[in-house]
Order: structure tokens, then sequence, then C-alpha cells
């Protein structure tokens, strides 16, 4: 019950870690509390029964997104302070999907009693990381055993832009579809870690996917910027395809995508190579990603690829939406056909690998 | 990918009951979505990146708390329904304890494959009950996979009323000890399913009490009307030896109860009688109770007492805010020892019961 400083209780004989279970949850949330900066003036913080949000004109997004382990992660692909900074960067990316800027997160564990002390900091460590990029805090959630698997349960709240918030829905015929960065990498990465290479790993290419899949960025400021022009917006966590299926499916609209001008790097294409696989895959199915795909309509095209410049953001245009319902996947003139169960299905398709 | 209406696919077949992993998770959310209720004007709810809140003058509380299978229930206990219901109502309570209105709440469901979807639609019904009761809406969440264990992770948003969040701290000495209800019975009704008692009992006093456990109350009316009485309020989730602690950790302050006066009603102390235990123990330390405690500065007394009155909630003064630190409890005039490791702790302490 009394606060402790989990720093206090490391025992300095070599070897002897402390557990989950030595300490308590209690002793556990006052040590998460300690690790976070201050949350700004107005908020409650961790510590009440509930957290408080002052009033903001804009009004708040709120996304949640749940990890659990041997599901979306591995303690042997990933470490602890990796899996916070990418857990919270995930769901970032869910409000920078709607234009919005990240102000607070909660978050929610559930630790095996065995789980060490000390890997619970890293992952705060992680978190705190990804926060300071982004100027959010932690303000509350909840810490509780688990009988088995870890499971990290993140909510981010934000703001949304000055226009409101940029849905999912209503792109019009004619809008130009654009995405950022570049498509496949994490899940380049993730096939890397399933043949047992491990971060860092001496090659360039290797390094580059693995820090797509291990340490992914969420855009932002891309999403601030391209908000404002965008009839709809996403971000692409559960592969292109997969989106594309999302934004089209209540619209009464279809998308026609150029596939050979979906953006893929050199070191993705290179993974797939190795391993005998279509890079292009990797980029329509793959997923966690987390670039933005938004539909723009003609007539702000041009400020989209100016305000790319400024923000140091590649912008591809990748297709256009059509009033021919589905998706219309084409390369060098001839229509690719689209295998929809090599989507991201966490219950239907047993892949081990996500 | 598609909208799926599960109660299509339920099979005639007797017996051929649908299981998670045959549906596949973007149906489930889908099946979820069309379970619910239409959120309200300006709000953005299921189906986007995020969910949107429009601005409340107010501001927003944000409470979240995550509930394990095999650690804080087992399904040979509680029907999904009740699970659901429960969920919600032990959320909602937090928002009750800073004094405010629940509005929305949002769900992360970490579901093992060979899991029923008729379950999952149960687990849905029972939320929407909770919401319905306290006019809140779901707005989002995630559904993802479990290998092993089901977990339940809810967040809840509401506004605090018009003096804003009650906290935790802020009791000052001489404010009287005021709680809500009866204490102790969620815990009887806990001692009752560890030994194999069900709902519904044929017993009047175990119905009592495992209605208690199974199917709490919020008290968000009485914390509306309390709030702007108290100095500090809390809800006791605990136990109320654990919410003292928290009330009193860093105020400088202590508390002296009056053992005697805390009030555990007779199925309580029936079902104590029973299994030869201490009711006064259930309600020091058992947990579960979601009644307030709230420390009402001596003028506003009689104004609780008549608020009561009026809302239909018993409230009991049980003691005194004191400058002596830490926490005095008197029973008939002497002093009784604490044990803190009664408490709810989940790591440190075994307690398969809870």
């Amino acid at each position: 019950m009394d606060i402790l400083d989990i720093r206090k209780l490391r025992r300095p004989e070599q070897g002897a870690k402390i557990k989950v279970k030595d300490v308590g949850e209690r002793s556990l949330i006052s040590a998460i509390h300690r690790l976070q900066a201050i949350v700004p003036m107005g908020y409650v913080g961790i510590g009440d029964d509930a957290a408080y949000l002052p009033p903001s004109s804009a009004g708040w997004l709120i996304s949640q997104d749940m990890l659990v382990e041997d599901v979306h992660f591995r303690w042997e692909w990933i470490t602890p302070e990796q899996l916070g900074e990418k857990a919270v960067i995930a769901n970032i990316s869910d409000i920078a999907a709607m234009g919005g800027i990240p102000k607070a997160i909660l978050t929610s564990i559930a630790v095996p009693g065995c789980f060490e002390v000390e890997a619970i900091e890293q992952l705060y460590r992680g978190v705190s990381k990804a926060l300071d990029r982004h100027g959010a805090v932690l303000i509350g959630g909840d810490t509780v055993s688990s009988p088995d698997k870890f499971t990290l349960d993140v909510v981010v709240l934000g703001n949304p832009g000055s226009r409101g918030p940029v849905l999912l829905t209503g792109a019009k015929p004619g809008d130009r579809l654009f995405v950022t960065g570049r498509l496949g990498a994490s899940y380049a990465g993730l096939i890397l870690l399933s043949h047992n290479v491990r971060w860092p790993s001496t090659s360039l290419y290797h390094r580059s996917v693995l820090q797509a899949h291990l340490a992914p960025m969420a855009r932002v400021e891309a999403g601030v910027k391209l908000g404002p022009l965008a009839h709809a917006m996403t971000d692409i966590s559960d592969g292109l395809i997969s989106e594309l299926n999302a934004m089209t499916r209540f619209g009464g609209i279809g998308v026609k995508i150029a596939a050979e001008k979906i953006p893929v790097d050199d070191a993705t294409k290179a993974v797939a190579h190795e391993y005998g696989k279509d890079a292009l895959d990797f980029a329509l199915y793959g997923g966690e990603d987390y670039e933005l795909l938004a539909a723009i309509p003609p007539s702000r095209v041009q400020e989209v690829e100016r305000l790319c410049l400024v923000c140091g953001v590649p912008v591809t245009e990748i297709g256009v939406v059509t009033d021919t319902l589905g998706i219309h996947l084409v390369k060098n003139g001839e229509e690719l056909v689209i295998d929809e169960r090599k989507g991201f299905q966490h219950f239907a398709v047993d892949r081990d690998e996500s």
C-alpha cells in the first residue's frame, strides 16, 4: 500500500531479479506513476478513481488497441521497451488517421506474476519515449495480474484538427488516393523475425525492415496537414487492401489502384526476394505500416504535394476513387485478383507471425 | 470483411454452436456494432479509426479497468451477460466516485478462438443493459484473439458535475466520513461462489449477496448529489480499509472509524456466520461493493442526510477525519488492529476467490 520506489527495491545480488509477484499491484502502480512526467495543468492523472481532461473546444478523439502476447507479439522478437513504444505509436497512429493530435493515454496491463519488475520499467520507458516524441502524457489505466500471457491495452485521446475529425468514409468518385511513406516494410520485418533474424541484424536491409516492424512511426504531422484537404483518411494498420475495403464499404464507391505505383522500398523488395515472396503482397496485405491513406479531391492535389515537401514525408498517388463498387487493382494494364484471405484476420486465419 | 449478421449465421442443427474462430475478427466487430444503439448526434462511434466526443464545457472524466479470466472472474461463477454488465458498472462506479455522469464506453476484448459467438452476444447484452440504465453508449474498442484466457478491458468516459471532478484527496480534519449502502455483501457472495453455491440459490440471504457480487449497482445519482458537498470522495472497489488508505495517503491526515457503525446487512452477517467468518472483515477488506465513501465537512452533514432521503440511498456516518496519521479503527472503545495483508492485492496475495 505504501509508495514504493522500485529502484530501491532492486536487490544488489547479481541475477536476483525482482518479480512482479514479490511487489504487489499497488506498489507497481506507484512505481509506474513515478516514471511518468507531471500531467499538464487542469488534468487529473494517475492515482484517482478517474483521470480528468479539461474542456477542449475541439472535442476529443479516442481510440483503444489491445495487444496480447503470442498473438500480436512474442517476447523473443521484441524487447519490453520496443513493445511499450510500439503500442503507443500504433494507437497514436489512429489519432493521426483522424487528422488529430495526441494528448493523453491510459494503459491497462495484465502481468504474469513471474514477470520481472525491471521489464515493466523498460516497457514504460518505451511508453514514455513515444509520448515524449508527440508531447502526450500518461494519465491513468489499470495494472492487474494475468495467469499466463502478458496483455497490454492502450487508450489514446487527442484533439481533432481545426476542421474536426477526418473520417474513414466520405471519399467521392474522382478523388485521388494518396499514401504516405512506404508500404510492406513492417511485414518484411515480421518475416525476418519469424526466420530467426533478430534486431540489430548486420544487414542494412534487414535493419531497415526490422526497424519498420519493431519501432514504427506515427504520421501525426502529415495527418494534420493532409486532414483538412482530404474527403476521407485512415491509417494503414491492417494492410492496404483491408483499409481500402473499409474506406469503400459504406460509400457506394470503389477504387482503382495502380499496383506499380504502390511505394515499396528496396529493403522490403530485397527481403521479399530473399524469402521467395512477392513484395507487393507485403504492401497489399501486410499490415502495421502505420502510414496514411487519404482520398484527396483533384483540386487539392497540388497542395498535398507541396505540403508533403514541407514536412518531409513522401506522398505517393496510387489510384483514384470510382463509382464502380469494389477494389480494382491494375498492374501494367492487367487487373490483378485480390485475395481477401491474405488480409489481417486474427481469428479466421491462423497467421502465427502476427 | 463483409458485415455479418451473426443471428443468420447460427446453424439450425441442435448443439452446433458457432465459435469465434469460425467467424473472424472483423465480422465479430460488425456483429457487436449491430447490437449497439445509435450514438448521440455529434459523436463518431464504432467503425472509424477513433471515436469522437464533442466538446463538453465540463471536460471529460475517464477511467479504465481490466478483468482477466481466472484472476477477476470464473466462467463457472458468472454468465457472460452478468460479466458484461458488471464490468461496465464497475467502471461507471469510478465516474460516480468523481461525482460525474457516465456518457460513453469503449471495450477491448481478447477472446479465445473456441469461445462461442453466442457468449459474445450475451456479454454485449449485459454491456447494453448497464449502459441503458445509465444513459451511456458504446463508441468503440478493440476485438482481438487470445491464446488462452478471456480478457475484457473497459474504458468509461463521463462528465463531471457542475463543481468539477471530486477528488480522492482533499479531506480535512473534522470532516465526517459517510458511506452509501451496505458493505461486505459482494465478498459474502464471492465466499458462496467459492463454496459451490450458484445463482440463483434457494436461500434469500444467498440470493441477496450473490446479487451484490454478480450484479452490483453504481451509485451515480448519489455521487452527483454527494459530490458538491464533499471535500473528497471515492468508490469502495477494493475494500474500505484500502480506500481509506488511498484517501489519507497524501493528505497528512488520518481517520478514526467506529467499527460498529459500518453498515453490514443481515444477509452478509448470515453468510459470514454460516462459514465461520467475521462479517466486519468482509466490509473492511472485501472489495467490489461499489458504494461511495465521502468526507463531508460538518456544516454539510444535514444536507447529506436530506439528499439521501430524496434519492433513496441509505447513507451512514462511520467516522471522522483527524490530524493523526493512519487509520484508527475503534470497536466499542477498543482499538482494533488493521491487517493490511487482507486488503485486495492481485499479485502479492494469492486470493483465488477474487
